[in-house]
């Protein structure tokens, strides 16, 4: 089983649990075999309103890296952006067909 | 942020992502507060066919606890049994309101 991690931190008071559900699920269809788990991690009401932040940890021994941070990156990822960013860290040899295409036009 | 964590792991070939997903769903909203995450594990193809588990591990130093495992208690657990059993580790104090007055009924 890939020891690969993926968590989604999203904030409660904003209602975005629906959000954050949809794109682990969107994650765990692409990358069934190449994820080890995705994390859904509700933010504290008060500690970071407004977050909305995926993070991939590669390995155990690797450090978590933000893919995308609703603050850094301006508000929610297109889903096949977010892929792209995904596969680079835990399938870097991995084709996502249409989403490659798509980004290379 | 609590440092409980739920595991839910899921048959990948048997398509039960979007029913692993319901139930994590349902348990970020009753326990957005008492849970750190919820973590989606799709089980490898070959190793674990057929398997739907539900693990709490109440904080760092605590073993996981399976809560719900369908080859020993048999289909998919009524999700207000669910909660009950999660409560039970995560927050034994807290009320469940109806999923509490349904048990002793």
């Amino acid at each position: 089983m890939p020891d690969s991690r993926v968590v989604i931190t999203y904030c409660v008071r904003c209602r975005w649990l629906l959000r954050a559900q949809w794109y682990a699920g969107e994650l765990l269809q692409t990358f069934e075999s190449e994820v080890g788990e995705v994390a859904l991690r509700p933010a504290a009401k008060d500690l970071e309103a407004g977050v909305f932040r995926v993070q991939v940890q590669a390995s155990d021994d690797d450090a978590p890296v933000t893919v995308w941070n609703r603050k850094r990156d301006g508000g929610f990822p297109d889903i096949a952006e977010l892929k792209r960013r995904v596969r680079d860290l835990v399938a870097p040899e991995m084709s996502l067909g249409h989403a490659d295409r798509a980004a290379e036009a």
